[in-house]
């Protein structure tokens, strides 16, 4: 199969047959921007073995590839549109991952309400790399920052926290407990893009916590120069989160800092929590108000009973 | 170095403080469109050891990567405006790789008036892949593709065909003579966005001519539905091709094959040829008329006295 074949059959059905992708027959896609609009772009680069397991799932390296990627145009409060995909395979993929890989795509396409618009692909002997460029669609002046929250907000979590993390340990049996939902919450997370016109309407500031809620909490921190308290006592996790701690094979920090966990963080001022909490009813989420944010400088602290503890870590990069 | 201190010392300054990246402090970028434009975006993927000498200099490879992908942009007839990044490092750059690379993007970001507006790096034991996705502005329904051209209209090239692939074989050592120029061909291509306006008003149809001359000229066959000859006595060749020619050690197969120019072809009508010739003066290109879209099944012919030839190898794919 050549690369002409290879996009014939595999990569243009991903177009879904919309205009903006010149059916992949062109060097370049052509986006439209409604007027009164504005284009939110996100882009991530995942390499097997570093963002996903080396021998994972084709289906499930794409839902993670677009999904994690959807999860930042979600916390800009925008509504997806389109993305750009360049795919550097380590060899020659045979038919059965590509059709798995593309299948994924195409459903997630279908939920999230999206479309691939273009891109590029190549072979070379080094890891499979896959990197993602995302659009989505915001009224103009509207895209929610991280940088607008302001001291008295809440500081609200739209789920649980932790669930990746623990999922990741029992795919890689560093945990020998059953958890489809934690496992789901690794491979196959969220985008909060569902409520994004909710986030846009309410939300000073929004984050996703990608790489741990402390670390999170203490970007929306610095962005919005203000400090941040989360009250630990606020936090509710999940079940199985929550059987973990008490057997103690898992700790609050671990859960706290574990990353790959993509639900948001929004900064929402006070009079307006009882209305988004009530817009957020009917999507699925669980959002809890777990702190908020104070005057003084930029600081993520963490409170229990009042009283500022010391985590051991809090958060990490990829780098 | 961490990740932060990457960003804020050498990526940070990418963006040459354009609101619309909003200091490359959250997950997003936004980008306005002018009403009445339309939004071209292009992407490409390179990995070293592929698209770009293993061994290369951080400079040239931050210029190839990014005039590549603007080619596309000025072939869309589409002007610059900004672009995404993604870098996998495959081992943890040093401060002097950075600098380079970041210095030569800077320095073309300054030529081809764009920046950039966002991006992802992460390090994994790969390859250096770098993903570029760049964005143009062209009036709404005015972007040029591959599929426009007439029967009747001429085939036109911005510049010399072949040069780039003299340069690669001198810096792989396969060809022992002297040319800068061919170097520069391959190293530090110049994208044709300085005239990507003339391009627009003219061209019916345009494509670069980066995998070679007559899988290009196929391209814009296929898209076009209609058949393109191209006449062999009417190409004149770089003063070092030439030379290359008359001493055997080029053959007009390698040169029309080899892939890496990035002139355009362009299908422009006969009657708008001298107007287009007149308007490209002083842009420093050197536009020849190398044959004439006619009717009939899609197909690049090469015609040498009015016959048609077959050459070794249409072109090349990365896949």
């Amino acid at each position: 199969m050549d690369e002409f074949t290879l996009i014939e059959k595999y990569f243009r059905p991903l177009t879904e047959g919309r205009a903006e992708a010149l059916n992949l027959q062109d060097d370049a896609a052509v986006l439209g921007v409604p007027p009164g609009h504005e284009l939110v772009v996100s882009s991530d680069v995942l390499v097997a073995g570093t963002h996903f397991l080396a021998d994972e799932k084709p289906e499930f390296i794409a839902h993670r590839a677009l999904r994690t990627n959807l999860s930042d145009i979600a916390a800009m409060g925008a509504d997806p549109y389109a993305y750009q995909m360049t795919i550097a395979f380590d060899k020659k993929p045979n038919e059965a991952w590509l059709k798995a890989f593309t299948s994924a795509l195409r459903a997630d396409q279908k939920e999230f309400k999206i479309f691939c618009s273009g891109g590029d692909t190549t072979m070379a002997k080094g890891k499979l790399t896959i990197s993602i460029t995302t659009f989505g669609i915001a009224r103009r002046d509207k895209a929610v920052k991280r940088s607008g929250a302001k001291p008295g907000d809440a500081l609200i979590l739209t789920g649980f926290v932790g669930d990746a993390m623990i999922g990741l340990k029992i795919l890689q049996k560093k945990l020998k407990i059953k958890s489809p939902a934690a496992i789901d919450a690794y491979r196959k997370p969220v985008p909060r893009v569902g409520v994004s016109h909710i986030i846009a309407r309410y939300a000073h500031a929004a984050i996703d916590i990608s790489d741990g809620l402390i670390a999170e909490a203490q970007h929306l921190s610095n962005a919005s120069g203000c400090a941040v308290d989360i009250n630990l006592e606020s936090i509710k996790f999940s079940k199985t989160a929550e059987t973990l701690l008490r057997s103690k094979k898992a700790t609050v920090e671990e859960l706290l800092t574990g990353g790959d966990d993509y639900e948001l963080l929004l900064a929402v001022s006070q009079a307006n929590v009882p209305a988004l909490l009530k817009d957020l009813k009917g999507h699925d989420l669980k959002p809890q108000v777990i702190g908020a944010f104070t005057e003084g400088k930029p600081e993520a602290r963490v409170l229990e009973k009042g009283r500022k503890i010391t985590l051991k870590k809090s958060g990490f990069t990829h780098f």
